[in-house]
């Protein structure tokens, strides 16, 4: 039963990497032109994804690199030597400000939490933002600030200005529905393009409507399965970051399988802010990119 | 690398264990009585299952047992016994008499074929049915009858005339749809109740529509997945008997999502065939209790 | 995204239904002798499940009914009527007292601590025991007592006595070893026989020593597993109460094969222990028997 | 149920790409001067992955281009270009000659036959070698020749001798071991460095010796897996390419894990065999590196 994890401690005390994030038109030569950039800044190549959508013509690359001074220039000269419409970022792993809204399930707010608290989540939760109270209590034993935006007797409007209010004072990069059970308006998701990550359970076949545990149920599922994707005023349901399923069966009473599905839905939210916040994700228009 | 399977084959050799297999209203005592009545006439309880569903109050009981001189005695005093509307039935495992229904693709065909050469299906293929020739010449490998009745060129009508004459010589217990890619009618579907078994992927979300692999692919989807079900003429997808799903990622091109489906496809319709001529799926409503 | 869980606390509001716990030699009839002495005292089954051990001839049986005043009388005309040795047992699901030991590994104990906060345990956390301080100030905020009871400079016998006594204030039905890294004395285990769940992490093929993670990346394996098993002296793992795996792959450093092995532990193990406490698990031998 | 996979067949008419696969000591800048060297080449990059073992401080880099005249010299500048030792091959997808090795059990053997027929095992079996006569008549539907080479009152040595005579007739890329269930020497070993694959059951935790899924089912193990790995003389089991596993339960007897543990390896030696055939296998010591 004894065994060291040493090796997790040791690699947490490395300078992160800088990561060099691409996405533009394809052309010949991208690869190597990218990586002769980096090169010649004096960077060491540790890991490199590139993937090409043959479709749409799109090259997406990221390449993690160490040992270069000014990454910022890197990221300028890139920008002069892709071909346009190009989106050239620098960026490193973590560090990314978060703000989650839940309404008032707790078992994704928890595993969220509880990573958090243990240096594990590759973000800092500014704050949870809630319609409801309910989670108040849980937000307060890991001294977070927790901020009650009523949606009750209120216009959507008026709430979501109150809670665009409350956003503002702590400038999230992502925003994080961890079972906000709230519709956002166009309008407030435009304000955060590629910014909002949900988390849903899905279900083969899927159900629309309220209460689709109950709907699942009904129909014999035989699978419980969560979806984390980014939110989109066009689609019910925006590009996928990640899935998982769990099985389930006849003796499975809808309360057996929502907890199943809790405990997918917060695995898979983990997962795909993981990758969010490793800039791992690229959005290639309804897909996502996926640099595992 | 070397290993024995004799347990296998000596667990062949044992006489297959008769079934009682019950469906009626609830009552006190249920499970009380059907085993007194099993016991009285010498049986030996080898494998019991029993379920409620509590909403709909309906029992079900799947009682697996040797040593019954007159099984057939057991189904009639349990008929008396039992509270109506009740279904009562005394089977075994295997024995079944099944004709696959197919189009052009191979991959569940080919699986059924070889499980059957091995005495694994549990149940007689007698016989293959296409709408199309290809895949006359892989039946004939296995030396199964094959019949082609296309649909080209006539009504729906007409062809089910001819496929209903074709499986009449056949006596099917049931049919198996094996990417059997034409639509059946109410008519046709009603010969044959809760005995149509058909397979299809299946995504999250769901797609609607042709081309559903390239669907997927478009919007992203990071899992595959099967389900066997019943067919009915009510749902556009009856009775679910058995589900799976595999990884995939943004690197799949739809042609190997569809390799992945395939793969998952031909599992879990020859699961979903052995647990249905094993007898362990009950039809309840739209659901599937499945005593596995 | 907005859905409904009232069905959820509904069912929370439902009495527990008593359980009938039995082990004993198989004979004919058993299910019916049983049942119906449930019925006698005015019972109704909801769910049951029975299981012959065909090797070693033993019957286990798991009745859950409700409606009977007295259970132990029906505890003690079990015990009148079933074949010796026989364990008869009357339970509800919940109401077990729990102590969880640690190290310093937090992923497992911040599950059970949430699922306990949110009364999703079945259980009732008296108590978390580590011999290190690092957990201390997480069960802190969850406001539960916290004993160290360190092993440094003392031998394993000063350091178990110490911890028997702690346990002895608390009587526990049940010790969750929750990541903790000493291997307790056969003497120390005898104390709670068949009461005492371990979580460790699983791989193919399996690793002996130190750092398994690092062994695993060694050896390149695709797949990361958790098993979840009560801990007896003769073993080095006793008999397995749940597993399951997640997959990785070259690109997974030793300290992503932990994160993810992190993952799995925690669900494996709260997933263990749900079925313990609702009195699904009997102990056969060196194997369990699980009714799900 | 009505879907078309044209894809699949317009995919399969494009000209398959040329792969570079390259093993080499890391060095600043070697993605840059590959990529380069191809695109001086005029070569398309259709998909490039790469991966630093950064223990080992090995690179390994699979490059799938298109346009290149004469890829043959993009090898030999390649091999001049990189650091030493460097292993550099040109190659492309499928065309592989392979003889698969059996002994009785037919579900692996029935898995490739079937994919093999249809265009979708990415090499040509060009003979099946076995030690015993039972699956003559399986290989004999499917017009391949078929070769018995007793071991039976033989020894290692002189079977050996007569298995190579017959292979050196094929002159195969890769031996497939499906369910070959001898052990072959070392020096036989030796003649096909890193070309040998073979299947087989694995579990957690691992069995050691005769019929090994009466001991999964005496330890009441909850899960079977399958590992395909390449064959070596130094390690009980060498190299994994795939693992994937099913879950079992106590109802399972032993005949019933071997039917799950025979779907799984099936499925995981094509998957294995599918990313060797498409050059996604690199060795690194005793692990694999699996671009795929």
């Amino acid at each position: 039963m004894n065994h060291s994890v040493n090796d997790v401690s040791s690699a947490a005390l490395r300078p992160s990497p800088d990561l060099l994030l691409i996405d533009c038109p394809d052309r010949r030569g991208l690869v190597h032109e990218v990586t002769g950039l980096v090169s010649r800044h004096g960077g060491n190549i540790l890991e490199n994804h590139e993937f090409v959508d043959r479709e749409t013509g799109r090259f997406f690359m990221r390449t993690e690199f160490v040992g270069v001074a000014a990454p910022a220039r890197v990221e300028r000269e890139a920008r002069e030597l892709l071909p346009a419409p190009a989106t050239v970022r620098i960026g490193r792993a973590g560090g990314h400000r978060v703000v989650v809204l839940v309404t008032r399930e707790h078992h994704c707010l928890g595993e969220l939490l509880l990573r958090h608290l243990h240096g594990e989540l590759g973000a800092t939760i500014e704050a949870v933002v809630a319609n409801r109270p309910a989670l108040g209590s849980l937000v307060g034993r890991f001294g977070l600030p927790f901020h009650l935006v009523s949606h009750e007797h209120r216009s959507r409007d008026a709430q979501e200005a109150d809670l665009l209010e409350v956003l503002e004072r702590y400038q999230p990069d992502y925003l994080v529905l961890a079972k906000y059970m709230r519709i956002l308006s166009r309008g407030f998701l435009e304000r955060y393009p590629g910014r909002i990550i949900n988390i849903h359970h899905s279900f083969l076949p899927a159900f629309v409507g309220s209460n689709p545990y109950r709907q699942a149920f009904a129909r014999g599922v035989k699978i419980i399965g969560a979806t984390a994707h980014f939110v989109t005023p066009e689609l019910d349901e925006g590009p996928i970051i990640a899935q998982a399923v769990v099985p389930v069966d006849h003796s499975h009473m809808p309360s057996a399988m929502a907890q199943a599905g809790r405990d997918v839905e917060k695995l898979v939210l983990a997962r795909a802010l993981g990758l969010v916040f490793e800039h791992r994700v690229f959005l290639n228009g309804n897909r996502t990119i996926v640099f595992e």
